[in-house]
């Protein structure tokens, strides 16, 4: 099979990441932060470790500012729903994923939250112009942040964001941004940032990273509360990092993956995974640009995106082109609206979607012909 | 090492649950329900797989009706912070977990959620009899039943508390009965039931379950929002099960994982586990009960209890037990408070705990005959 389905999830995981998540759950007798037998100190160092690592890695100065969740959604959550109260003004761009849509929706019905998008142009990237005018009109609370379209691979313009954000708090979902382009989460100046262990850093599935800068744990009211190891004799959950926001038992192996991630990354080097997706997806877009029937969306400017490129064949639903593209070639892509119905509305493609080619670090060049010649078979 | 902290997390991994683990990580490309080509689909299919079998496994008619988690925390904070309005009265066991009774608390501060803790007597068993005036007097809206206590092993007593429990909704929490003892949802009638994935059940840590009687799920509002690769047109979760409850990418691996610790268990057979386990609880309980300055806790009736024992010894603090069985004799065990302050209060142990020694079925004879000599000696 031809896979470049990488925006869903990365594959292959790198063998350095499949045996650390055997190392775990073969080698460690005992749950991190319960108890302190050589066992569960063991547990703990894998989650220090862990966290220290990723700190460094998008530019946290402080490790326990550096949350575990079982992945974006759940971080993107603890903030959303932990954050905002009734009469909260929320602005948010209208390409946010599901992950970011629904618990918006969600609070503007139940909790009179008012939310916002700001306006995005058929290549998918936020009119700043508008933005501005939106946020001086609206004076928000928070700030959403696709800073990267799991449709499109639209890169925001942060940094021009970041300057005319005025006093709204900023949460950047990083999911499909994280091992792509670099992070730096103190440079930024960013109160948020959830990421997505599976994705561009290689871990498991199930493992997720909330960035919170020091001191707005306080404005973060729990989604869940449970046992953590610290203070048990209290019925109050910890008010310190992590312990706050880490309830329950946590997801050992999938830590250890995603820290054996972040090791391939800085081994291999940000800059050359880099240099050879954005190849890759350079490629496939020269071979299918000139078809008449193949319709490209997102940014025209390639270097505005990271290697996803969504695409239709006029007169060919996105689930006939990705069916096809399976049976017939075996190659994998995924069709429809990939859980973001706002990113298809604004560029255009709603409700029928696109087709998305989502290209990795562990694809070849010879994939990439081979699934251009594909599609240029289906279209022609 | 001798790991007598199965409580914690049960170790090792059967060999099956950890190639199921690397299987699901090596050799699927592609996130569940996301995408139709191969890949997603043999990803759907191990969940799909998976839900069947521990919905048989627990009793469940209909797998739609279980849920995965990130653990048995979540789970019980999905029906918790998901049910609970302002006004709503609760009853909850005196032995319950920090995962319930501190949401409980917070619910009590923060949604005006009244919370009432049945007394447990000093072998922390509810007393029925009070648990009936409790409920006729304040006709809860949920009540809380920690089936297995995770500081004494106590089994409550689960058919006579469901006799009395009048109208009320019942949630229990089966996080260290499920594996241990016989499990039937739909049996016992019972609306809610969580588990986690890592301790009785073998599964890696991270993944956990929420059992939801049919037609309950209307009472929950979702703790988090997110894409589900269903609906995705709408910016509202979907309503039906299990989508509802499980936004964002499933832990595929963990639940791979549990999946086949349930295999284990199966082929293994409970009764088998159960023998063996209980066997070796009895035979250290036999080794060290007449020592005169040992204090055994929890049912005297050891039928009535899983193979958890929790021991003090007179004029040493729990900790210093525990840590020279760690670094005298290798044995690990949990000493403290467990994350369960309220169990400790009920039978006498608050604020310093017990020494918590938990058997699995991997321990052998020799290594329990080991742990009590040990703890013999430290007496001396």
């Amino acid at each position: 099979m031809i896979y470049l389905d990488q925006a869903a999830t990365s594959f292959p995981k790198p063998s350095e990441v499949i045996e650390a998540v055997g190392q775990a759950l073969r080698n460690t007798p005992g749950s991190p932060g319960r108890s302190a037998h050589q066992g569960a100190l063991a547990a703990s160092h894998i989650i220090f470790e862990a966290r220290e690592k990723i700190a460094s890695f998008i530019g946290a100065e402080d490790s326990t500012q550096v949350i575990f969740t079982s992945g974006a959604t759940e971080s993107l959550n603890l903030v959303i729903m932990g954050l905002l109260n009734p009469g909260d003004r929320v602005i948010a761009t209208h390409v946010e994923h599901n992950s970011v849509a629904r618990p918006l929706e969600y609070l503007r019905k139940t909790r009179e939250v008012k939310v916002v998008y700001a306006p995005c142009n058929e290549e998918g990237l936020v009119e700043l112009e508008t933005l501005e005018r939106l946020i001086k009109e609206h004076k928000p609370r928070l700030l959403c942040v696709n800073l990267v379209s799991n449709v499109t691979g639209a890169i925001q313009p942060l940094a021009e964001i970041l300057k005319i954000k005025g006093k709204s708090l900023v949460l950047v979902d990083a999911a499909q941004a994280v091992g792509h382009i670099p992070v730096d989460v103190t440079r930024w100046d960013i109160d948020f940032l959830a990421f997505s262990g599976h994705k561009g850093v290689f871990g498991p599935p199930g493992v997720g990273v909330l960035y919170i800068k020091p001191g707005r744990e306080s404005e973060l009211s729990p989604i869940k509360l449970g046992g953590t190891g610290s203070r048990s004799e209290s019925l109050e959950a910890p008010e310190f990092l992590p312990d706050r926001f880490e309830p329950g038992t946590p997801n050992l192996c999938g830590i250890a993956g995603l820290s054996a991630g972040i090791d391939f990354i800085e081994e291999t080097s940000l800059m050359k995974i880099h240099r050879h997706t954005t190849a890759l997806a350079d490629l496939f877009l020269e071979k299918i640009k000139d078809h008449p029937k193949i319709k490209i969306y997102g940014p025209k400017e390639r270097i505005k995106a990271i290697p996803i490129v969504s695409i239709n064949i006029e007169g060919l639903s996105p689930s006939e082109v990705a069916l096809r593209l399976d049976k017939e070639f075996q190659v994998a892509v995924r069709p429809g609206l990939h859980c973001a119905p706002l990113a298809h509305k604004a560029i255009g493609t709603f409700p029928q979607g696109t087709v998305r080619f989502s290209f990795g670090y562990f694809n070849r060049v010879s994939e990439v012909e081979k699934a251009a010649e594909a599609l240029l078979k289906i279209a022609a």
